[in-house]
């Protein structure tokens, strides 16, 4: 099978599951499932629970069950942007080439549907947890996500973000920023496949994280390129952001050039780090060009 | 021990926990500390775990095993009220006595620190549960919580009332909206406790369940009473909100004198079931007093 066709299956996959794990009701509460899922099927890139898919794979473990983690784990990744759109932070408007939750509903209803959609991945992963076969392992899953997620990971980062807006940073700041932002919730479906397949003590677990950090770091320095010249239509969300807010990025701090050879050199280490998994690893080095050549 | 004494002494304890979950740290993310510490531990009333406490006596389980789930429980509350605070929700400026988190620090930061407490919040109790003699119970503990804290439980409350402000809404509705704004996030700790003990059939479940459901109504018909004549500074938040935001309360519906009868008669349910535990439901029974005669 190709990479593209793999791709799409795990995308349509995780979809489905996305639709069924949050459901329209036509209760008092209906609106806030609405925007729940207004936000969550507007047709992300779905590349953290595919990453955990593939890791699934490569590990055998099923994959019925990782994929309530891998839904959990895209709904964190919502909840974070509709918080991070609110005009009290990044004030964004376009996001996956539509309104912004708040801008499409309101302030109010974009801050409960993302504490909503928190929520629910914790609903979701221990419901998913207390019926596997080994419930422990679901609970070490779940607790790694709580982790890369929290204040030393994913809110860490956005907290040294806000922090950070108006002022030069150090490159050192950055990468702690660029780290815990983004690099901690694409760390996270690899954590969780290991655990699923209790093996983070292995050699392929070493593997795995190596590879995942290199991929975080790249996907990064993407995004800042694609801010600094993407193209607003392709990309989906508002572009020259960073320059307008002041933010440091990977490009105000090496320049464009640079930053694209960094890129190149980077997406050529996650090749080498998947190589190493032999046939195992050929969806993972497919991937890591997929994602150097992203133009969203 | 006398009611207060024992009272004092679970909320020093659980003030010593939280404390310690939630520590200062001098890195790049140390705001976020400062934030979350700041509305964590602004000396709330502690009913919440307090009932956690109460409960596992009762049941005859080990206090440590509760106690992170006690203070997850008021990570929980604490996040909510943050958000409920927030400028786009009920702006309010006041709360336990001081200034809202968003006064206080920005609304960026409020808005990550309730993230950032609600995920938290996960963190502990499956780090607990993962150490527990039984995990798959801790498990199940922190399921019930998630549930009650969801969007069919405590943010569908907060849903339904963002919908209602500045309308007229029925009996029937406002009866939901506090089910679960004020009722869900009451009675996790009994589940919490029940779960712990694996006694979620037995007849004491039905009672402690009967106790915490009647409590509850009980606790939010005062809320609207607190609203409407207590005194802002004992209070230690803004009054007459209610009435400035056109909103539907128990007292706007029932009237204030009819609100103190329906409180009284609560009271004395929620007393009767405390009985049915005999000398165990002691506590539970001063309780429902203390509730009723608390002036914030």
């Amino acid at each position: 099978m190709t990479f593209e066709k793999k791709f799409d299956e795990f995308v349509d996959e995780i979809n489905e599951n996305l639709d069924k794990l949050v459901v329209e009701k036509d209760n008092l509460q209906k609106d806030i499932y609405t925007a729940m899922r207004y936000s969550l099927l507007a047709g992300g890139k779905r590349i953290r629970p595919v990453i955990l898919l593939a890791c699934a794979e490569i590990l055998d473990i099923d994959k019925d069950t990782v994929m309530p983690f891998a839904c959990a784990i895209e709904m964190i990744h919502t909840y974070s942007l509709i918080h991070d759109d609110l005009p009290a932070l990044d004030n964004d408007k376009l996001r996956r080439g539509r309104n912004t939750c708040h801008i499409e509903f309101s302030e109010a209803l974009a801050i409960l549907a993302g504490d909503a959609l928190l929520n629910k991945a914790f609903e979701v992963m221990s419901k998913k947890a207390i019926d596997m076969e080994h419930p422990t392992r679901g609970l070490r899953m779940l607790h790694q996500v709580s982790v890369m997620s929290g204040t030393e990971g994913m809110i860490g980062g956005q907290i040294i973000d806000i922090q950070s807006e108006g002022k030069e940073v150090s490159k050192e700041v950055l990468e702690t920023m660029y780290k815990g932002k983004t690099g901690c919730l694409l760390k996270a479906p690899v954590l969780v496949a290991l655990e699923a397949a209790n093996c983070m003590e292995d050699e392929n677990a070493e593997i795995l994280i190596n590879y995942v950090e290199t991929i975080g770091v790249a996907f990064q320095i993407k995004d800042d390129i694609l801010d600094s010249i993407g193209d607003e239509k392709t990309l989906g969300k508002n572009t020259g952001r960073d320059v307008e807010k002041n933010k440091t990025t990977f490009v105000t701090i090496y320049g464009l050039e640079y930053c694209e050879e960094l890129l190149e050199e980077l997406t050529h280490k996650a090749i080498g780090y998947a190589e190493k998994l032999g046939e195992k690893g050929k969806f993972l080095k497919e991937l890591a060009v997929y994602l150097l050549k992203r133009e969203n």
